[in-house]
């Protein structure tokens, strides 16, 4: 049996300030290394260990990530990055508070941006300041690669590589993973894992900072998943995440 | 031209206790934190780039290397662990306080220990809780390759294949490295890049949270080197550190 162990970033200054952050690479907030540092030692009291770490080239994420690994006294594991893991790109909506666009576009509009699987909000255009064409993260991508803006659907698309090249063959080879990614990077893993269909699959919500353990059978097919911790505090969290409305 | 990039890690507790630390793994001081971060933004305020960072397997390094990522806005770097950059291996020392330890087996035994280059301290015993044998980060080496302590000669001739193996064919292939080691893991590699003699190694001192920058020919061999920043404050650094007697 496989064991795989996601968890979606802390708590952001930008959650915090309920603003679409997409690829926008915004910090922590104290409550999110609170949660970051819960999270890894919720692991290390379970006795969990692992012999590698992803997690994508967003800081929130990385953070989270190194916060995990001090609380798990596991600061030496090998860490990869991916842009294929960041968060889902949310074009010129970026750096909008969601409320306003709410108001500017109306809800229903939102709603379909933030709940479709396949419609994007509208692109940022060439040029934007907010755009990730000339961060020196991404040099090494074809130009096409960089989004301008990203449905759900998008973002499934390009993490799926990296499940199937990096995550995949590592776990096939016995090695015990930890994820740290994002809201959406993570529903495209577990729409994949659990085979969830494209309406469903934006309606499902994972809480911050909380590990949702895989354990998956040799095909790599999901025998089970839990969250680890208080189931009721992780339900709770998810609900929360609902009504707030925050995707 | 190739580029790499040395540092030291910040003051840890132990230096600060003046205890001999070796591969104890002893976390920054508060000092220890703000000097990594000002190597961090000494080399982004000097524009320095780097394609992937290595370090060793204990967490003072590992932390210096964080803070300077952060500094730098770099934390989605490529960080490699190796116990090859270890610190050396203080033997049955690791713990004891340099003073106390002079009174006991007086300064001269002392001064061979710490700057003879190969009279190693006595070694740790084997079931000596300090010892790393039963360290999960060293389960994949064979149970000789773990020191139970080291001469200088040892811990260069353990961190040199990781030069050849690692650091200088990432050099060759164009790749700019940042290293973040320790005061002997780093001499070894200092002795390596510089031919510098068994006597007149065990003399140099090298400050800590200070980059350390080597130029290097095709061939890499170094064409110059020398400390950023502050030219004098590193040479206090270096001499308050011989004046000390630390090692």
């Amino acid at each position: 049996m496989h064991k795989l162990v996601l968890i979606r970033h802390g708590e952001s200054t930008w959650n915090l300030e309920n603003r679409f952050t997409g690829w926008t690479d915004v910090d922590l907030t104290p409550k999110g290394v609170q949660q970051a540092l819960t999270a890894g030692r919720l692991l290390a009291a379970e006795g969990y260990e692992f012999d590698e770490c992803h997690t994508s080239v967003l800081k929130r994420a990385t953070h989270t990530l190194w916060h995990c690994l001090d609380a798990m006294n596991r600061t030496w594991l090998p860490v990869h990055h991916s842009w294929r893991l960041n968060e889902r790109h949310y074009g010129a909506l970026q750096g909008l508070n969601k409320a306003e666009t709410a108001r500017q576009y109306g809800d229903e509009q939102v709603l379909i941006w933030r709940r479709s699987y396949g419609t994007p909000p509208p692109a940022l255009e060439a040029g934007d300041p907010r755009g990730a064409q000339g961060d020196i993260r991404y040099r090494h991508l074809n130009p096409g690669q960089v989004p301008l803006t990203e449905c759900l659907k998008d973002t499934v698309e390009r993490v799926l590589p990296y499940w199937n090249e990096s995550l995949a063959p590592a776990l096939r080879s016995g090695r015990r993973l930890l994820v740290v990614a994002h809201g959406n990077s993570m529903r495209a893993l577990v729409k994949h894992l659990d085979s969830i269909s494209d309406q469903d699959i934006v309606g499902l919500n994972i809480p911050n900072g909380t590990p949702l353990v895989y354990e998956l059978d040799e095909h790599l097919k999901p025998l089970r998943h839990y969250y680890l911790g208080d189931a009721e505090v992780a339900a709770r969290a998810a609900e929360a995440m609902v009504s707030q409305g925050r995707g």
